[in-house]
C-alpha cells in the first residue's frame, strides 16, 4: 500500500502538535473547573430528526448507518455538528438527576459534512461552557460566562504566547428594543442586513434596509448609526441614548450590556468591547451575544462565540434557558501549528533516556527507569544496546534533555545540551522543573 | 418534546460518573507518559476500503456520508472500530516525520455498528499503547508493554479500588512451533479449536482436533495438554519440555514468554501468568499475545488485550512491526458505574461556594472567588442572593464542602460537614488537600 494521503478537512497533528493541543486543552479544563463547571461528554451521534431541527445546518450533517444495514432503510443517526444540540438533549434526558443551575463544560470533536475547502474543517474540537437553569436564568450569568472564557483565553495568551483576543458583545434585547422603539415591525429582517455591515459597509446596508427591509430612510439611518457604535467602556450607553429612541426592551438590553462591559473592564481590561453590530446570524440567541477574534488574525473569523437562549431545551412543560460560549480549539490551533508558530520543546514526554550498554544489563537500566518514574520523571530505556554516542544521538533527535548511564553505584547523568555529566542517584536526582515535561511556546 | 430516551449501546455518564472517568483517564495518561509514550489522536473516520480489510469485522462498521449526498453515491468513509487500523495508517502517512521506534498512546472513542444487545457497546473509549519500529522491532518491547499496562491498571487498583487484574500471556511462536514440532500442517486450524477451551472444555476440543482438524489422537492430546499449561513463574517451560516436542520456533517462543513472566514477577508480582491456551482468535498477531481479566469479573471478558504483529503496516517496501495493548476503558467502567460501585466525592469540581447576601454585593463575592481561584481553589458564586441557610443547602446538594460568607474583612468560611465556621482571608486560606478536588473511590 502506498503512502496514504490526508483527508481534506480532517486535520491530524504530529506528536509535537498534539503536545501543544494537550497543553491548551489542559488549561481550558483547569480554568473551567476553577469556575465550578463540571465536565460531561455526550455520544457522537444524535437522531437525525433532532439534528435537522436547526433548519439551515442540516445540509452539513454526516449521516451514520451500519454498513450492512438493509439498503432500503434510511439512516436515523447523524454525527453531532456542535455541542449545544447534544447538551440540550442531555439536559432533557437527565434533568431529574442534575442540579440546577447546571454548569457544564464539554470538550469534544464535532463533525460537519462540508465540501472540502481551504480553512473549512469537517472534524474539529470545540470547548463549550454553558449554564442552564429551570424556567428562568439569572442575568448575572451573562456577565460571568465571558469572564470565564476570557480568563481561559488570557491564560493561553500568557502561558503559550497565543495572540490576545478581543471579544465583541451585543444584546439582542438592545437591538430589538431599539428597532421596536423606531416602530419597525420585523426586527429579524433588520438584524439580517446589519449582520453584513463588516462585509459590505454602512452605505450598502442602508440601501438594503430601505429597499429590502422596507424601512424609512430615517429608520434605516438610525439602525446603521446604532450598529456602528462600539466602546470598551460604558460610554456606548450615552451614544445610544443620544439617538433619541425609547423602549423598555432597549433599556433592559443597555443595562445588561453595560454590566458586562463594566465587570469585564475590572477583570480582563482591554479584552471586551460592546459592539452593537454583532448579530450572530439568525441563531437561537435571545439576549447577550458574543464573538471573539484573535488580534492580528481578525480575517480568520470568530474563535469563540455564543450567547443566551431563552429555551435551550424544553419538554413542553418546563423550559431550560441557558447562556453559553464555545471556543473553537481546532480553528485556533490548526492554522498556527501548520505555520510552525507554536512549538513544543520536544515531541515526546520523555525527560531521561536510560542508556543500555549491553543487552545483558537491560534489567539494570529498567530498574533505574522505574526508580525515576516512581518520582514522576518520564523515562525511556534505550531500545538498543549501543555505543553511548549513538544513544546520545537517539535522545538528541527527540530533544530528550538527559541521558542516564547506569552503573553499580547508580550511575551518571548527562545533560546533552550542555554536555555536563555528573554522578547521580536514581532514588534522589530530579531534573529542573522546566525539563520535567515538554514546554510549549510560540515561535514568531 | 418529551424526555428523550438513551440510545442502546451509547453509554453516557452523569457528571459524577464523568469525574470517575476523568480520574481514570488522567491516571492512564500519566502512566503512559511516564513511560515515554507520546499522545496522538487520529480522525474518527477512515476510508471504508481500509476498514473492510480486516475481514470479519466489516459487518460492524458504521458508514458515514453527507446527509445530502447524491443518493446514488456509495459511502466512502466509516467510523473507526478500533485504534489500531487508524494508527497503522497514521504511521504510514507520517513515517517521514516520526522517530522510530515510535512509542504512542491514543485514548479515543471507537464505534461498532453492533445490533443493540446487553453489554455490547456501539460507542466506547479505548486507551491503546503501541511501539512500532521499521523492519524489525526488538523482542524486549514484548516484555515492556505488559509492564506498562499492568502499572496503569495497578494504579487504578490502588488509587480507585478497582479490582486487581490478571493478565494471561502466550506466544504464537510457542504454540505454532509446538504444532510444527508435532508435524501438524495447519497450525491455524489448531489454534481455532484451542481458542474454545474455556467455553467447551478439553474433551470436546480434543474431539474437534481429531474430527475437524484431522489430527492424530496423539497429536491432539499433546495440543490439549499444551493448552492446559499455565504458571505464574517460569515453571511452564519445564512442563512444555516434558511433552517432548522439539522445534526452533518453540524454543524461541518459550524463551520470550519466560522473559515476560520473569520480569513481570519482579515488577508486578501476581498480576501476570503464562497461559498457553490464549490464542486471541485469528487476529493479525504473530508473537506474544495478551488478555487481561478483572479478578472476580472474569465472565465479563478481557478488559485489556493485544499482541505483536510483524506487519502493523507496510507500504510495500518498508514494513512496520509493532506490539500493542489496548485497555477497554468503557468496558471497565460502565458496568461499575451503572451499579454504583464507583463514586466521586462530589459531582462538581467546586470546593467553595461563595455566598451572596444581596445582589448589590455580588461583586464582592466575585472578588473573593477570583482570589481563591488565583490560588487554584475551584469556586462558584451563589447564583441567587438568598438566606444563608438556603445557600448552605445549595452547597450540600452538590456536596460542595465549604461556604464562604464575604465581609469587609474577608469574611468567614464554614465547613458544612462539621458546621465549623471561622474568619478567613481569601488571599491566604486553602482547604485541606483532600477537599481541593473531588476524590474517587469504590463503594462495595
Amino acid at each position: 500500500m502506498s503512502r496514504p494521503k490526508p483527508l481534506s478537512g480532517f486535520p491530524e497533528f504530529t506528536p509535537e502538535g498534539r503536545i501543544v493541543e494537550q497543553f491548551v486543552l489542559d488549561r481550558l479544563r483547569e480554568t473551567f473547573e476553577l469556575h465550578g463547571f463540571a465536565s460531561i461528554e455526550t455520544r457522537a451521534v444524535e437522531p437525525l430528526d433532532r439534528l435537522a431541527k436547526q433548519g439551515e445546518i442540516d445540509k452539513e450533517v454526516y449521516a451514520v448507518q451500519r454498513l450492512h444495514a438493509d439498503p432500503s432503510t434510511r439512516a436515523e443517526l447523524g454525527l453531532h455538528f456542535d455541542l449545544t444540540v447534544p447538551f440540550a438533549r442531555y439536559v432533557l434526558e437527565n434533568a431529574h438527576r442534575l442540579n440546577f443551575p447546571f454548569r457544564r463544560y464539554q470538550i469534544q470533536k464535532v463533525w460537519r459534512g462540508e465540501r472540502p475547502q481551504e480553512g473549512r474543517y469537517r472534524e474539529f474540537t470545540q470547548a463549550d461552557i454553558d449554564i442552564v437553569d429551570v424556567n428562568a436564568l439569572a442575568a448575572h450569568h451573562d456577565v460571568e460566562l465571558p469572564l470565564v472564557t476570557l480568563a481561559a483565553l488570557e491564560r493561553l495568551h500568557l502561558d503559550l504566547g497565543l495572540p490576545p483576543v478581543l471579544m465583541r458583545v451585543n444584546n439582542r434585547l438592545l437591538s430589538e428594543g431599539f428597532y421596536r422603539g423606531l416602530e419597525i415591525q420585523d426586527p429579524a429582517a433588520v438584524l439580517r442586513q446589519v449582520d453584513k455591515l463588516d462585509k459590505i459597509g454602512p452605505a450598502r446596508v442602508l440601501g438594503l434596509l430601505v429597499d429590502d427591509a422596507q424601512l424609512t430612510r430615517a429608520q434605516a439611518e438610525a439602525c446603521v448609526e446604532l450598529a456602528q457604535i462600539s466602546s470598551a467602556d460604558e460610554s456606548f450607553v450615552d451614544r445610544v441614548r443620544a439617538l433619541g429612541v425609547h423602549h423598555d426592551q432597549l433599556d433592559q438590553g443597555l443595562e445588561l450590556l453595560a454590566e458586562v462591559v463594566r465587570i469585564a473592564r475590572a477583570y480582563v481590561p482591554g479584552r471586551l468591547v460592546a459592539d452593537l453590530k454583532i448579530a450572530r446570524g439568525l441563531d437561537y440567541y435571545t439576549g447577550t451575544v458574543y464573538e471573539t477574534e484573535l488580534v492580528g488574525y481578525e480575517a480568520s473569523g470568530s474563535i469563540s462565540s455564543g450567547g443566551r437562549y431563552d429555551a435551550l431545551a424544553s419538554d413542553g412543560r418546563t423550559s431550560y434557558p441557558g447562556v453559553g460560549l464555545s471556543i473553537g480549539v481546532t480553528r485556533l490551533l490548526a492554522p498556527l501549528l501548520a505555520k510552525g508558530l507554536l512549538r513544543a520543546s520536544r515531541p515526546v514526554p520523555t525527560a531521561v533516556l536510560v542508556a543500555v550498554d549491553t543487552e545483558e544489563t537491560r534489567a539494570d537500566a529498567v530498574a533505574v527507569a522505574e526508580q525515576l518514574r516512581s518520582r514522576g520523571i518520564s523515562c525511556e530505556v534505550a531500545p538498543k544496546a549501543d555505543k553511548f554516542g549513538r544513544q546520545i544521538r537517539y535522545a538528541d533527535r527527540r530533544s530528550i534533555p538527559y541521558v542516564w548511564f547506569p552503573a553499580a553505584d547508580g550511575g551518571e547523568v548527562k545533560d546533552i545540551r550542555s554536555g555536563d555529566q555528573f554522578p547521580a542517584d536514581p532514588a534522589l536526582w530530579t531534573p529542573p522543573a522546566v525539563d520535567l515535561r515538554p514546554t510549549v511556546s510560540s515561535n514568531p
